[in-house]
């Protein structure tokens, strides 16, 4: 890239460049870990419902991630754009998911931001190919995409466009990891990235099942929730496999239910089940496994669940509950 | 139903047929539950893999689902079918996931189990109806899907089959239900129920996704283990997705988003988003909201959130972790 990237523990002050769910998490999470945060919203109430989120978000992060020193009265809301990104570090957009806006909104910071600033998008589906088109640095530019709420669930997902450099990138998932998230840096592009494709792909069975009438929202959401839910915490789905194999693992898994691939399950077209995709699925698992064997994987569930199960009825709400404000930027 | 069905509190003894990963779990949890359990499994070593089981079960259930007198050692294993199923007031079959053996080992149980006992089957996928089509009383069978481990996750889904008896599927509901299970009783008989098509779903794109090297198998399950994942236990996809849309709730997300479900995120060929889904789908969320605000469930759920982050740190393996047997019918 043109200019030099500056140290990450030389970010400072981050420009927060759209408030709503989104972005205005992403403030509360910056001014938690340290941060100074100037964001730029057109919206006439925007600070009103950048103090409510803050103040609904804080005393959660209070109690996970905050770092000594933190300042939640650090920020400053903005209608000019140059304004905004003046002297910051980073940028994080989190405008609405419209490919036009963001396509024109880029382009307006990529002329008013400091050279040797990353600009992360939290796009939940765009590439930044696509996003960047126009721009005149579109080197600097790198997808961040979060999760619902920003300020509590660690993934984001970092990837580059064709134009972005591959510093940048990395600097990107560096920066994002120093912060506290688990990142997930794709090598290529793919519309939705890794994990909206896997809730969309559920999402649209359950539109399916309500569609038809097999299933009501509330046994959807109780057949996940007193179900899979609860052991996707410690082991994704991949993981969660190999385990009902009992000790044949994913291998067992794949042998004797890969013919139910077949059956009408979903309205998702099947994929061949090649002996390429078998080995590549079972090496997988045998990597994420880690040494664990299944027994003591087994062990591990059993106790996340057991936890998750007796904590789940306690859990109460933290501090008032207020209105956070529209989505905006909807990352889900 | 010809005979008349027993008082729940009467069951007593309970026949597990089939004693795999499935199979062995229903036993353990039903001794924690106080029942005595007799076990048909014609695998030589069935009792050596039942022993280690249910060693395994035993100190996660002493911490969630356990009575007071339960007796880890009221079980008995055996190589004949009537005798298994002898004075029993109830039977569970998990016999491994083949319609053709599943429906000649029906038919056995129906000659030598006593009428007026009900037979729930642990198929993950299998209508009732095609199960029991050569019995001679059908109306005493019915679906009680259990997920994997069967001691420690609450969900059951409860359908029976065209000739099963509507007060039978009641009878299994409530009695699964007093056993401490979260029931959900489908009206129609869909292949794979609920949770199996949403999971399908899930598995189906994440297959794609290795199998085109879009992501990895450690990135699928770290994008919902650190994401999605740690939303569900406190709300299903569909609640989940109704906070993503902030104030607006599952109004505002379908209206935004609606549209992104015709991109090419997922294999899965979308629905039709028609007036009266929407109109479906956003009462749904209503009526699960139970009257709690958007930013109540918010509230709600990062409290959840915190709890599960902070303890899936410190979960440990309970009692010694010790190889369960092969999966034999495989609940996933």
């Amino acid at each position: 890239m043109g200019a030099a990237l500056r140290s990450i523990d030389d970010v400072g002050t981050i420009a927060c460049v759209g408030a709503g769910t989104i972005g205005g998490g992403w403030a509360a999470y910056f001014l938690a870990r340290g941060h100074r945060v100037r964001i730029w919203d057109p919206a006439p109430d925007a600070e009103e419902r950048l103090r409510r989120l803050i103040d609904a978000a804080w005393p959660a992060l209070e109690q996970l991630d905050m770092l000594d020193g933190a300042d939640r009265r650090a920020w400053s809301v903005h209608t000019d754009l140059a304004e905004a990104v003046d002297g910051v570090g980073f940028v994080q957009e989190s405008a609405p998911e419209d490919l036009a806006l963001k396509r024109r909104l880029l382009e307006d910071l990529d002329a008013v931001t400091a050279p040797d600033v990353v600009v992360g998008s939290s796009t939940s589906g765009f590439g930044m190919t696509e996003m960047a088109a126009e721009v005149a640095r579109p080197e600097r530019f790198v997808v961040g995409h979060p999760f619902n709420p920003p300020y509590l669930i660690p993934l984001v997902e970092v990837v580059g466009g064709e134009r972005t450099a591959p510093e940048v990138v990395d600097w990107a998932a560096a920066f994002y990891t120093a912060l506290g998230k688990s990142v997930i840096r794709m090598e290529r592009e793919v519309p939705g990235f890794i994990a909206n494709r896997l809730q969309e792909a559920l999402w649209r069975e359950a539109l399916h099942m309500v569609d038809n009438g097999e299933a009501t929202v509330e046994q959807i959401d109780r057949s996940i929730r007193d179900g899979p839910g609860l052991r996707w915490p410690m082991h994704g789905p991949m993981l969660t496999f190999h385990l009902a194999g009992g000790e044949g693992g994913m291998a067992h898994m794949l042998d004797h239910f890969g013919p139910s691939l077949k059956s009408p399950w979903t309205r998702l077209e099947a994929p061949e089940l090649t002996e390429q995709l078998r080995a590549g699925v079972v090496a997988g698992c045998d990597a994420a496994s880690d040494g664990r064997s299944v027994a003591e994987l087994m062990a591990e569930r059993d106790a996340g669940i057991i936890a998750i199960r007796r904590l789940l009825g306690d859990a109460q709400p933290l501090g008032d509950a207020q209105p956070l404000g529209d989505a905006g930027q909807g990352a889900s």
